[in-house]
């Protein structure tokens, strides 16, 4: 292979995000300076903050540049190295962005370069050891605080982080109910992922539902959608609930800005909180988070799922998938085998 | 006098509450039991919280019901005990309501029956030292938690709560930006409050003046009004920022509910906490909080207001005074002298 195939942003969308907003072009294979890495990307990870990203406005990262490669998470291997910590062959975690091949250098690098540990599955360490696996853990214990027998409830519950989430619940001893679209994800949260229960929102009255299946109220709320799936959450908090603010995919391609819950004084009536957080802030402490993860996974408490795409000409369309409620787990791509 | 004259909640308000949702009536006046005690009432306080009790939904407190005298803090004097506790005489402290006489059981009255220490004018026990001046304290300093040379912002300011919190952040080494209406409230506020700067929402661009008069962000805003001054002010919120909801008077008399703001998702890119309270919760603490601000009264740093109405038929349009704006400071209402 000796050229570099990328997509770009071409331009910010308007409403839902898909393929015209992204160009293809071809470039060379760019060369490492000292202290640099060249990295092939193998497997893409999709994220639902990925469509902020896109947008021209100060966020938690500045925005990605009209005709820069899309921003992404990514693990890949080591090409050529010329910096002292990285080898030939090193399979690695970085944010390598929609193309085959990467310029990194590891210490300036966003997010980091880190070398995945012998064994690992890239599917794994993408999705229940990465960036969604991580924000489900911290959002969840450190926010959230969930005490044993407690009621959690969990937005996008079959999303890559709300499974996560929703499994640490139920190991710390809560009684977790889900919200997801459709039957099959919401089977997979029952029969796999052991939730105490679950809400079809495409097919089922969310507000009413969480009555019924919440019947001690709700003292951890875990949202990811936002918009009218929080607003029926706060009708039904506990006193001294904590609402964990992870995301709000619900509006992330609205094209006006969505209203917010009318309820917010429940926050008051219930003393309650609500709270944002950023998963970077912790990546710190990842280290002791990814062993107490993998336990669980070895210990048989934790399930993931993967939604696996291939083809470098799928990845807009592949983003798109978030927003359209396909995937069930971690969407992942993969571009090639490791060498 | 031989009759109590009584205000009944004649019927549950919808929109702006008005003096025909209450009924004038003359009963008896009641005679205690034992262990109870008669209070004459002299002083009834209005607070927003009000317009919530006369909703028939459950809340903190349960709803005043139809053909109940109406719920509210009042200063009266023992006029018959037959509690070992109480003395004919004796200023106190309770939840009187809109009547002249009322029967307390001491040791099972809504937030009790408490002397009033001897000195203090009922003026300063009702606003300063009393419900509002304790949410201001307790919301400010637990809740938001402010640090010397930090941003404060207040909604409501001019306010009994709003403008208690916003001294509180001054003494505590804040700057301090008010949001209030008019510009009469303003120049309290600015000239002897010692607010760092004030916003007149009534004749100013609310979004922009914060960014203005809040140059390093906001990083404790204390809301008393919800809406689009809550809405505002999450466009402009600092890193790790706390919103104290305290209240959301703008929506009080809507009768609609009214949509929540479009930005919480700035909650997140913030790593911000929003969280509401309810002051009963911390009145097992509320001696110390009272000598604190007693000290800060004596020693001129803690200005209060207070907007005392008169005469018993005037009871019902004081409560609507609130939710127009008309008072400055505390809105309280004198029924009679002690004796």
């Amino acid at each position: 292979m000796n050229t570099n195939r990328q997509w770009l942003l071409a331009n910010r969308p308007h409403g839902l995000v898909g393929d015209d907003n992204f160009e293809y072009i071809e470039t060379n294979i760019p060369e490492p300076a000292d202290g640099e890495v060249l990295v092939r990307n193998l497997y893409l990870s999709f994220d639902p903050t990925q469509r902020g990203w896109m947008e021209d406005r100060e966020s938690y990262l500045p925005p990605v540049a009209i005709g820069e490669a899309m921003r992404a998470g990514s693990i890949g291997q080591v090409v050529e190295s010329r910096h002292a910590g990285f080898a030939t062959g090193d399979l690695v975690q970085t944010t390598g962005g929609w193309q085959d091949f990467v310029i990194v250098a590891p210490d300036q690098a966003l997010m980091g370069l880190n070398k995945i540990p012998a064994g690992v599955p890239p599917e794994m360490m993408l999705s229940v050891l990465g960036v969604t696996g991580l924000t489900a853990y911290w959002g969840l214990l450190d926010l959230g605080q969930p005490k044993a027998g407690e009621t959690v409830l969990v937005s996008g519950a079959a999303g890559a982080t709300g499974s996560i989430a929703g499994q640490i619940a139920k190991i710390k001893g809560c009684r977790v109910v889900g919200i997801a679209g459709g039957p099959e994800k919401c089977a997979w949260l029952k029969n796999e992922a052991g939730f105490d229960d679950v809400i079809d929102y495409k097919n089922e009255q969310v507000d009413a539902r969480i009555g019924e299946t919440c019947p001690n109220k709700v003292d951890v709320f875990f949202d990811n959608v936002g918009g009218n799936i929080l607003e029926a959450a706060l009708n039904h908090i506990n006193m001294h609930a904590r609402v964990v603010l992870c995301g709000g995919i619900s509006g992330y391609n609205a094209t006006d800005p969505i209203p917010g819950p009318a309820n917010l004084m429940n926050l008051v009536i219930m003393r309650a909180r609500m709270e944002g957080f950023i998963v970077i802030d912790y990546m710190d402490r990842a280290a002791l988070a990814v062993q107490e993860l993998v336990g669980w996974i070895e210990g048989g408490e934790l399930k993931y799922q993967v939604d696996l795409q291939t083809g470098f000409e799928n990845i807009p369309s592949t983003l798109t998938r978030l927003f359209t409620g396909q995937n069930i787990g971690k969407q992942l791509l993969k571009i090639a085998d490791p060498a």
